[in-house]
């Protein structure tokens, strides 16, 4: 007879996710499961959907927990818009923009790529260009937070320049939501998805997503069937809402977890959550100066759920310095992605993770990394 | 200040999925999250793997728990295989064939369906003829396990007429996997894909997939781009193999669940595990059968998992009688899907809801209720 699987190592999860979870919220996800049609789940996801709306900022009634990750919110938004021939435009400042471009590609877009360098933000008036040389215009996406980056994008113009157009405009917010504002209804977002194991403090397994119901109406009037059965807004909403349908069987568990999630989250209050983000990570760039590291995404525009920083010239073997750290002390931080892959580390204080305990560990095991 | 959220109601699961879960496997589901580059996920990845070929029956390299629930494992086995026009087959005798149907038709295929009687087999000569019929074939699909009757569907001689055919044999194990023999290798079966919140024992929210070397080779000799980024094989292989390619955050927390499922199917035995499905399922046929309470499913392929009855005559309001055992005693057991709606009751005996308690429970209840 085997012996029960390994316990994980102890991890202080400081990288581009997952952050690390509250004890709270580990009991509530191994809690005893109950059935998808148990009206006690009903109850549980009207609460977390109700919270949803208030983290997003939003009265979007179609605002769910999508099974799976941050890119299935990702891949649910465009299957459900897109036909083959649709232009959209698509701002690239990083890999997740990249991303977008793909999936969109793949499913018979006419894309347009408005782009900026790697840290900077995109300037508005290109998708003012880009949109005005288009004929029609079903969509222009962005990403709010640019994990690869460390960048915050300004959304209120491209939504402006964007429905002047009578597009729809998605916005990724995997790294921002529950870390910085959101607040799509303000910024006039159509279609807005995210994940819960960064900011929001739930393990990873679901994206939050919340859809305008203009962006469910150009979707209801589509030509074809979207082509995505699991992933098809009406299919869902036919569950989530009544005459709750069977679709598919919720992963009950990670609803306990991202219910207790939120429930901490209103606890917390949301504008002390953001504080305590741009504490901690005013405390991490404080600390890294001093051991001069400095940060790579623009000032102005630095995210600070994930501080994406510049590898001095003296680390020689930067993989090497993330290896000590996770082996040595249990504490994980992301490398660079795509063209920033060596460049830059990606330090993550998000949800859980964001405490000045972390960081004060961070820093100190560094400097004896680096010294 | 908000408490904390509301504790589930104490549940024993018996309806068609999910099953209930073991404290072994729930204490595993709430430990502290880790990476999903740290090398310590890759190793608990590998075994993983590796006690899923068993269980499947398989040295399929390409063996995965896919992120999502069993219809992501539908949606993903189809999105790399199919492009329009292409010819399948499909088998339906239940709800979940006719899933297939729908989504085949959203891929662009042109399905062609071998039907049956609900509660009945298709008889493999339907088969012969649907792809004879057809210039070329793609694909034959089937339902091992029919959650929505109860019949189990015997695979070897479709495999047969499929691989004649020069066509795959894609096969969907649901609510077989882990509770009956699946043995995908000797049955000849390209994809199969299950969930693992039936007969696994594990919560929901992961899709073990398998797939031959035949099938993927296939996908990748595609002349469009698979239209689903999410579940594209290739993309998922460079993350579960080496060199772990990022694709998305796999969720950490389920997958150190599922590990431990799959450790106590090892501590079980697959032999006395399928015995004690059998084993309970005779029970409780025996018990409802002195309650006037008979089988819906041909006897011959009834499955020992998904155990569908014909809800008596007598019986006057048959959803009263499960809000009853629910809200009363805490049982949950499955109405009738489809045209079965209001005919059959489904009770699951699956995973670590398959115990003589359980089902002494439930017909105790039931009794009580009924007279």
């Amino acid at each position: 007879m085997s012996l029960e699987t390994a316990l994980p190592s102890p991890r202080i999860l400081l990288g581009p996710g997952p952050s690390s979870v509250s004890p709270r919220v580990l009991e509530a996800l191994g809690r005893n499961p109950i059935g998808y049609l148990d009206p006690e789940l009903f109850t549980l996801l009207d609460e977390l959907r109700a919270d949803l709306r208030t983290l997003f900022g939003t009265k979007n009634d179609f605002t769910i927990p999508l099974t799976g990750t941050g890119m299935a919110g990702m891949e649910c938004s465009f299957v459900n818009l897109i036909e083959p021939g649709d232009n959209v435009v698509i701002g690239v400042n990083g890999f997740f923009g990249g991303r977008m471009v793909e999936i969109c590609k793949r499913l018979g877009a006419n894309v347009t790529v408005v782009d900026a360098t790697w840290g900077q933000i995109i300037e508005p008036g290109k998708f003012y260009d880009a949109v005005r040389s288009l004929e029609s215009v079903k969509l222009v996406a962005v990403v709010h937070a640019e994990t690869s980056t460390g960048v915050r994008q300004p959304l209120e113009p491209i939504a402006e320049i964007t429905h002047d157009r009578g597009a729809l405009f998605v916005v990724d917010a995997v790294t921002s939501l529950g870390g910085i504002p959101v607040n799509i209804d303000e910024c006039d977002v159509d279609v807005c998805y995210s994940g819960t194991q960064k900011c929001v403090g739930a393990p990873p397994g679901l994206s939050p997503i919340s859809v305008s119901d203009a962006a469910f109406a150009v979707s209801k009037a589509r030509k074809s069937a979207v082509p995505n059965w699991y992933y098809d807004w009406q299919l869902l909403r036919n569950y989530y809402d009544a005459p709750h349908a069977y679709h598919h069987t919720v992963p009950v568990n990670l609803l306990f977890a991202l219910r207790e999630a939120l429930s901490e989250i209103v606890d917390e209050g949301l504008e002390a959550r953001y504080k305590r983000h741009r504490d901690v990570s005013a405390q991490l760039m404080t600390g890294l100066a001093k051991l001069g590291i400095q940060p790579f995404a623009n000032p102005e525009y630095r995210l600070p759920t994930l501080n994406s920083v510049v590898i001095p010239e003296s680390v020689q073997d930067e993989v090497a310095v993330r290896k000590r750290l996770l082996y040595e002390f249990g504490l994980e931080i992301g490398g660079g992605l795509g063209e920033l892959k060596g460049k830059i580390w990606r330090i993550g204080t998000m949800g859980a993770s964001a405490t000045r305990r972390n960081v004060a560990l961070l820093l100190i095991a560094l400097e004896h990394i680096l010294n």
